[in-house]
């Protein structure tokens, strides 16, 4: 199968680029680069000490399944040169685009006017401008868009995989004839950048017939995908206040035996999966692809986890290396729900196959170990939030 | 009460100014003039004499009531520089801030990628930079917000005024403790682009405490508000395939006696209201603001009606003029449920006092008089669709 990754220089996109190799699909891959240069100017950098994109081109080039001459073109989607990408389509002819150009932090976006509408900027207008290239050049390849379950919010009701079925009832609305998308409350400029992705993917699949897979992702961690990982392999590791997930962030400070930092009470509920089980399940979703005009909905997660049970396996899990950390618990800088009822489906990645790695303890205890022998580049001061979301 | 209007050179735009300007209240306007170069580029242009820009400013001057300086900056929301609307917020401190400044054609936006994308940057980004200059200058205003009524699509189910009540009950999905948005389904990239500000909207209420009402407006037809309206307060009036909606479309084309142009069976059913009874409903939501943090919905429109009754009501007025008129079906330019249920509800608006000012049959006989004095400046070669949307 040709796959095209967009944005495979990220934490995702990195090793998705090496797995889908290794199994023998011819690859090209394109990034802008711009994370990085994100991540430096917030003051902080990748704690593991990745590649630099030169020697990140020269390691994909051995493969020889790896498709040269995209990889050195740093394009940005959502500028104002869509024809940009459709050369680059209409030269490639992929079967799947695994589409991970996005700005990617919900705390980044929520900084300033600027950051916000560059955030939205980067993420719908590039999304639209690879829809309409699709549509122009490849209608037949399969998107496969990174969403977020943040894309749902806490509605504090069950939330289904995409769609509200004809078949419910409602009470005050008379039934619809089709399935309907289930309603978005996201809950950051960020998030409301996937929403909207997500409406624009829906229209161009019924109206210009083109496939997709939105796949709602849980937070991931984790630095590693397989345990015979070299260092030149390893992905990018975040941990500072806007692009440092949750888990990624704990375990960083665990290393250090800097206190957990947990955003208000720690009630919150939110979908987990390792970055190994992310790589599996996009791998799935890749070589099982949709039919024509189909648009569907993976929830992709693990299991959902409050982030005080979260910390607690850190703290007990870092205990067990001889470290002693403890759990402070700071104003919230976000306003969000902290005790909400939480239980999003996610059974189709199930239904294909996927099988979690390890449980999520377990995962834990494999990243603290992972990031002990880089633990003295963490950066103390990128640790603490400053952005307050209100 | 103290308002800015953004876009207030537009098709209600103007009537809307003037009409605020003779009731009382202190106004002031901004406007970028795009949508005078964008129907010229598509080579038409408005088929009442409209003055021109400088005309308009002089004219709105010998109001004691209209707040000069702000009428001749020509801005663009959607740009890089949030700081413009910032500063004119800081300056003004409106009560009321109505937000017209959107491209406004769903057809225009099918286009191309270019045109996709520069109305998802101006409708989507702009209003982004607005709400953040809200948060920061001025929160206590109230955002009044032209969406569409196509911001549902036809999901073939009763459609209710913005949301889905706690009180409905779900089959299968347990029942939300709170309202959600009602599901969206627009049908092209315009639409998609309000339906995006709705969702930024949202949040901006719930995040910022924020306060808005956040207009699902049909299709208005017509040109006049009042009887009384001198030539140099007409408003811009649209009759080609890209700006002209329905029935203004539909007389345009009676008064010169040219087939009217349906897409398709003509079954397709939409809410319309006219041009007087949408600067009434505005005025109503204006003078009856939401509470702080509020983010309401009308749904603002007279009657649903089929195409083809309304093709008949034209045929039909235009004969009592003199007028043969016959009826064209041409091959849908747009893909689109041609048979289906629709009834949104419409009730908040009647309940704050909105009267229709006349039956839509009326307002019909009257609008095709308003027209025939401007019967020659017609271009007839902008009348039909050439714009695919698959």
């Amino acid at each position: 199968m040709k796959i095209l990754i967009l944005g495979s220089d990220g934490y995702i996109g990195w090793p998705l680029t090496l797995h889908l190799l290794k199994e023998g699909h011819e690859v090209a891959g394109i990034d802008s680069y711009i994370r990085r240069t994100r991540v430096r100017n917030c003051g902080s950098d990748s704690l593991t000490p990745i590649l630099s994109t030169l020697d990140r081109l020269t390691l994909l080039r051995k493969y020889p399944n790896y498709i040269k001459g995209y990889g050195n073109l740093v394009i940005s989607l959502g500028e104002y040169e869509p024809f940009i990408i459709r050369n680059i389509l209409r030269d490639l002819k992929p079967d799947t685009i695994v589409h991970l150009a996005e700005q990617s932090s919900a705390p980044w976006s929520m900084i300033s006017s600027e950051k916000a509408s560059e955030t939205q900027l980067q993420n719908v207008i590039g999304t639209l401008h690879l829809l309409w290239a699709m549509k122009e050049v490849c209608p037949e390849a399969h998107l496969v868009k990174i969403g977020s379950l943040g894309e749902y919010g806490t509605p504090n009701c069950d939330i289904p995989e995409g769609f509200i079925k004809r078949d419910c009832s409602w009470r005050s609305i008379r039934c619809p004839m089709a399935d309907l998308p289930f309603p978005k409350s996201p809950n950051s400029f960020y998030h409301l950048s996937k929403v909207h992705d997500t409406h624009n993917i829906i229209f161009a699949c019924s109206n210009w017939n083109l496939r997709s897979t939105d796949i709602m992702q849980g937070v991931v961690f984790g630095v590693k995908v397989t345990d015979n990982e070299s260092e030149s392999e390893l992905t990018r590791f975040d941990y500072d206040q806007y692009f440092g997930t949750v888990i990624n962030r704990f375990c960083a400070q665990a290393i250090i035996e800097y206190p957990l930092t947990i955003y208000g009470r720690g009630d919150q509920l939110r979908g987990f999966l390792s970055l190994s089980d992310s790589i599996q399940c996009l791998t799935l979703a890749i070589e099982n692809p949709p039919n024509k005009s189909e648009y569907r909905v993976f929830n992709q997660f693990e299991s959902t986890r409050s982030i005080n049970g979260l910390a607690k396996m850190v703290v007990q899990s870092a205990g067990e290396l001889g470290l002693k950390v403890e759990i402070s618990h700071l104003e919230n800088p976000r306003k969000e729900k902290e005790i909400h009822h939480y239980n999003p489906a996610h059974q189709k990645l199930f239904d294909l196959g996927y099988k979690p790695t390890a449980n999520i303890y377990q995962e834990i205890q494999i990243l603290l170990s992972n990031l002990l022998p880089y633990k003295d580049r963490i950066i103390k001061e990128v640790i603490l939030p400053t952005t307050r979301w209100i």
